[in-house]
C-alpha cells in the first residue's frame, strides 16, 4: 500500500513531537516534512528540536531539514500544530495551494464551514468540506479542525447522552496537565505545590466547542446543539491527561444505567488509531486518574467513572483523556485516516 | 491576664501538630495536657511525634509525656483532632466530665444540638449550648464543632451572598491538598503527576454542611437554610490550600459588584486569631492560589477570586483556604476565643 | 515452543504488579500461579491487587485465584519480590522443594553460594548453582539474585571499566524514586515539594553488593573485587528511575575517550528481555533523565552521560535505570533467560 | 535610630523580591529605590512585578515607582541581584558612584579584591575594602559579595571542621531547588516526575569558592585554602532549599564527635539577622530535609546531619540551606549588617 506523505507545521512544539511518535510506523502516512520556526529551519531536525518526550527521537526523522512554515511541502497532507497566533493565515495559505490541513489549532474551529470533529462523534461533518472549498476557493485543499483538549474529554460522554436522552445543560470542572501549555510553557514555580485557577483563553473555547460537534449537519450548515456548558478551567500539577468533573440535566428522563450504557454502546471506528473502546467506563470508585488512565488505547480511550445522581443537576460523572494525544496529534491523525476512509483525501 | 489551660486530643496526628504550632505564644491559651493513643502515650511528646511541620517542635511541649485519650486531663479546655471513629464516644465523655470540648471531628456536626459554627458567619449558633447541656445532661461540659476543611473555604463567600441576596443552590468542585488525609495519608505513587477523584465520605459532608451553617437559630433549633450543594471532590498534589470552583444561583437578583461588595463588606471578629480580612479578594486573574494564598491571616483568611457570571448560573468564582489552620485546628481556636468572649467558657 | 509455568511471590507489591506487567505476552513463559499474603489469598488477583501502573490488569491474570505463599505451586520456576523480611525462609522452602527461585529480594543477595547477577556483567557466576545445591542440599531447585536497584544504575558502568582498567574506589549518591519503596510507601506528605536524605538499609547494600557482582568465579567461589565504595542515598520526588552521580579513581590511566568507548562497547545479550544497548552513553549535557531515559530499550537500558574528568577523583559521570524494571522484574527475567540459555533452567 | 536607605537592583526577581520580603520591618534599614530592566522602570512595584513569594506585597513598596538600574539611585546601599551577564558593568558603576554594592551575583566573586563574605566564616575579609577602593579608584563605593547559593550549604560545615582539622579534599554533590534558576526558570515539563543532572555553569562555581572564603587574609591579600572540592550539580522538584551530600577528607585526624562538636561550637553573630544557631545539627537519621528545615532560623540556619564515618573519605554528611535567603538575600543583609559593625559603611 502506497504511504501518504506528511508533513507537520509547528513539527519542535510538544505537540509537534508528539506527531512524530505517533506516526513512527504508521501503516498510511510517512514524515517527509517537517516545517518549524526560522530560528530551526535548515537545522535537522534532531539538532532542531528539544525532544521532550519519553524514549529517542524516532531514527527516521532525525536527519529531515526542518523547513520553513509555507508552501509549498514535500509531502500530501499537513497536520497543523501551529499557535494560533499565526495558524490562521498559514493554515489557510497551505488549503489554498491544495493540501489537506489537518489542523489542531484553534483558529478555524469556530468557523461555520470548517468541520470540527471527533471522528466517531460527528465523522458526517466531513461533508462540510466540499461546501468550504466552494465558498473559500480553495482547489482540492481544505481546512479540518479538532476540538480543544479539554473539550475532547468531556465531548464524547455528552454525545452518548445527547444522542439518546438529550441534553439541557452541563457544567465542567477541568483539572488541566502541564503538556497542554507547551514548552516551556508552565514555570515550575507556578504549579510545583500548586493549583493555578486560570488558563489563558481556556474557558470561552470549552464552553462553545462541544454544541458545533453535538450538532446537526443539515443542507451543508451545521445547526449546533443547543444547550449551555458552563466552564471553571484550572491547570494542576499532572504532566499528562485532563481531568473533567461534569454535571448535567437531561432533556428526556434516563436512568443512570442508561446513562452508562450509552457511554458502553458508543462504537469505536475500525480506523487504525481507533481504540478498542472508545468510552471505558471504571468502575473502581477512584478512577479515572490521570496517572493511570491516560494512556488507555494508546492514549486514544477517553475514560470515564464516578457516575451519580446529583443533588443540582440530574447526574454527575468524571472523564479524562490524554491532552497530547486524544486531545492533540492522536486525534488529527485519526481525522486525517477517516478522511481518507470517506474519500476526501 | 490568666491562661486557659488546655488539652489535644489526637497531639501527635496533623492536625493535633498545628494546634500544637498554633497555640505556642497564645495570649490566652497555654498547652499543658496532650492526648495521643495508646501507642504514644508514656512518651515525652518530641519522642511520640513524627512532626511533619516546617520548623521544631516548640521546646514548650517537647518534653509534655502523653496521656491516653480518656478525661480526666490536667486542662480547663479540650481541642479535639481525633477520626471521626474514635470521637464520637470519647468527645461525649470529656463533655459529660465537665469540659468544653471544640472539636475538628465530624462525629457532632450534624447532630441538632451542636453548633457547627464558622466564629464570623454563625456566632449566635453558640447558644444551642445550654440547650445541648441540658439535653444530653453535661453539666457544665458541651461540645461545639468546626467545619469540614472543604467547606471552610466556600461556606464564607455563600454566607455573604446568602445574607443580602439569599441562594437557590450551589455547585462545589474541590482540589483538596494531601494533608487533609493526615499522615501518612495519601500514598506518593498515588499523587505524584496525579489528580485522585476520589476522597471517601467526603462529597456527602460537604454537600450537607453549609446549609447547617447558614442556618437559622429560633427557639434553641437551627433551621437550615434552604438550598442545595452539589459537590465533587479531587484529591491534588498540593501539601496545603483547599481549593474550590463554585457556581452559585441566587435568590434575589444581584450584580456581580454587589457580589463582590458582599464579599469585602463581610466582617472579621477582632478576636486574637481573627485575621485582618475574613474574606480576601484578588483581582489578578491567576488568584487565588494555593501556594501563594493559603497562609494569608495567617492562614486564618479566606481567599476569593474569578467572579464572572456564568453561562448556566447566575454566578461563579473561586474559594481558598488552609485546609488544617483555617480548615481545621485554626478555626477550632478561634472558636474558642469566641466561646470565651460570648462568656460560654 | 513450549513455555515454562511462572509463579510469582509477592504477586500484588509494586514488584509483583511488574512481573506480571513484563511477563505478559512473554514468548518463554506464562503466568501459572500468584503467591501473596494471607489478606489476598482466595481471591481473584484483579480483586486482591491494587493495580498501580499505568494500564489494566492483563487479561491472562485476572481471574487467577491467589493462593499463600508456599510450595508447592503450580509452576516451573518461582519469581520472588518478597520483602526481605520473610524472603529467607521462604524462598528457600521453593528452592527445597525443587524450584528455581529468581529472586528480587535483598535476603541471599551476599551468601557466598548464591549468584547475585546482572546478566551481562556476570553470567558465568550461575556456575555457583551446583555448589549451592550441594551444599544446601537442595536437589534441582536453587536462588539466584538480583541486585538492589540503586546498583543495577551504576554497577554496569563500573563493570565497563572495571574490566578494562580496574577501579581502587568509587564514590556514589544516588537520587532514587518513590516506586522503591513499594506501596504504599512513600507517604506524600514526605516527598512532595522535599528530598529525604535516608533509605532504611540502604547505603550497607549499595556499598556491598558492586563488588560481588564484579568480582572473579574461581573453584567454585567469588572472588569479591577489591575496591571500596561510598554510598550516600536520597530518596527525591520521582516516580520510576534511579539516578546515580558517580565519582571513580581507576587502578590503570585511562583516557576520557577509553571510559566512554569501554561503556560502547559492552555487549548487550540476545536473549528475549535485552535491550539493543546495554549502556547507552548520552551526549546531551542535560541527560540521562529519570522521566525520559528511564524507558529507554523497554527500561533494560542503564543510560549514562555527564562524562568528565574530576577534580578529587579520575572521572566522574551520571548513570540511570528504571528501579522497577532493569532494577527489580526485569532483570529477573532476563536472568530466568539465561539460565534457560545456560541449560540451568 | 536613624535607618540606612536601601536601594534594590533587579528588585522584580526572584531574589529581589526575597530582598524585599526580608527587609521589611527590618530595623536598620528602609527600601527606598527599587530598579529594574526598562521593561518594569516607570511602573509601580505591584504592577511591574510578579511576585511568587507566599504572601502579598509589602505595602511598603506597592507605590514605589521602578527606576531603571543605573546610578544615581535614592539611597545609601544597593543590594544586587542582577544576572551575572549585566552585573559586572552595573555593579562597577553604582560602586564608582559612591554606593557600597552588596551583591547577590557572580560576576566579582572570584576577583581577588572582593571580599566573597559568609558573614559568620570570614568577617575579617571585609578589610579587603580599603584595598580594593583604592586600586579600582572607587572613592567611598566599593563591592562585597555573596557566595554561590550551594555553596553556602556546605562551606560553613567545612569551614568548622578546616578551622580545627584542616581539609584535604570535599567531594559534594548537590540537590538543588527550582527556586534557584529565578521565574520563569525551569519548566515544569523538565522537573515534574524528574530530575535534572545539569545546571549551566553550576559546577565550576560550586568546586571553587569555598576555598576563597576558607582562605586567609594577609598583607592585604586572601591566601585560598589547599584542598580540592569535586561537585556534581542537580536540579530536583523542591521550591526551596538546597540539598547537599558531602563527603571529606580531613587533615589531621579526628573522631565523629570532634567533627560534630566543631559544628555545635561554631558561634552565630549577635547582628539583626544572625540565625540563634548558625549551623544547627539535627540527629534524626532522616534529616535535614528541605521542606521541614530550610526554614531554621528564618532561612539563615544552615542545617546538617547524617554524620557517618564513610568508606572511602575519612567522614560524610548532608548540608542543606535555603537557597534564596541564605544563599542570597538573606545573606546580603547579614553582609551589610557585618558592614554597618565594622564601619564600613
Amino acid at each position: 500500500m502506497k504511504k501518504y506523505r506528511v508533513g507537520i507545521l509547528g513539527a519542535t512544539g510538544t505537540v509537534g513531537q508528539r506527531f512524530i511518535q505517533l506516526l513512527e510506523g504508521h501503516p498510511q502516512f510517512e514524515v517527509t516534512a517537517l516545517a518549524a520556526s526560522d530560528r530551526s529551519a535548515g537545522k535537522p531536525y534532531a539538532e532542531a528540536c528539544a525532544w521532550k518526550l519519553n524514549g529517542a527521537i524516532p531514527e527516521s526523522v532525525r536527519e529531515i531539514v526542518v523547513v520553513p512554515i509555507e508552501p509549498p511541502l514535500d509531502c500530501d497532507i499537513v497536520f497543523s500544530s501551529l499557535p494560533s497566533s499565526v495558524a490562521r493565515e498559514t493554515e489557510e495559505a497551505f488549503a489554498r495551494a491544495g493540501y489537506p490541513v489537518i489542523s489542531n489549532s484553534s483558529s478555524y474551529r469556530m468557523d461555520e464551514d470548517v468541520p470540527l470533529l471527533i471522528a466517531e462523534v460527528n465523522p458526517d461533518h466531513v461533508d462540510l468540506i466540499p461546501e468550504q472549498q466552494k465558498k473559500r476557493g480553495f482547489g482540492k485543499g481544505f481546512i479540518v479542525t479538532n476540538p480543544n483538549c479539554a473539550v475532547v474529554s468531556f465531548a464524547p460522554p455528552l454525545a452518548a447522552i445527547h444522542r439518546k436522552f438529550g441534553i439541557e445543560s452541563a457544567v465542567v470542572t477541568t483539572m488541566q496537565a502541564i503538556s497542554g501549555a507547551g514548552y516551556p510553557g508552565v514555570a515550575s514555580m507556578d504549579i510545583v505545590d500548586n493549583v493555578v485557577p486560570y488558563i489563558a483563553g481556556e474557558e470561552p473555547k470549552v464552553e462553545t466547542e462541544a454544541q458545533k460537534i453535538l450538532g446537526t449537519l443539515t443542507n451543508g450548515a451545521i445547526e449546533k446543539a443547543d444547550f449551555a456548558v458552563s466552564a471553571q478551567c484550572f491547570r494542576v500539577n499532572v504532566l499528562d491527561g485532563h481531568t473533567c468533573a461534569v454535571r448535567v440535566n437531561l432533556a428526556e428522563k434516563a436512568t443512570l444505567e442508561d446513562i452508562v450504557a450509552a457511554m458502553k454502546e458508543f462504537p469505536s471506528l475500525g480506523l487504525h488509531s481507533s481504540p478498542a473502546r472508545f468510552i471505558d467506563v471504571l468502575d473502581e470508585p477512584s478512577r479515572p486518574q490521570p496517572r493511570l488512565d491516560r494512556d488507555s488505547g494508546n492514549g486514544m480511550t477517553i475514560t470515564v467513572g464516578r457516575f451519580f445522581p446529583d443533588t443540582v443537576f440530574d447526574y454527575r460523572f468524571v472523564a479524562l483523556s490524554h491532552n497530547t494525544v486524544r486531545g492533540a496529534a492522536g486525534s488529527a491523525i485519526l481525522n486525517a485516516e477517516l478522511l481518507i476512509d470517506r474519500r476526501m483525501i
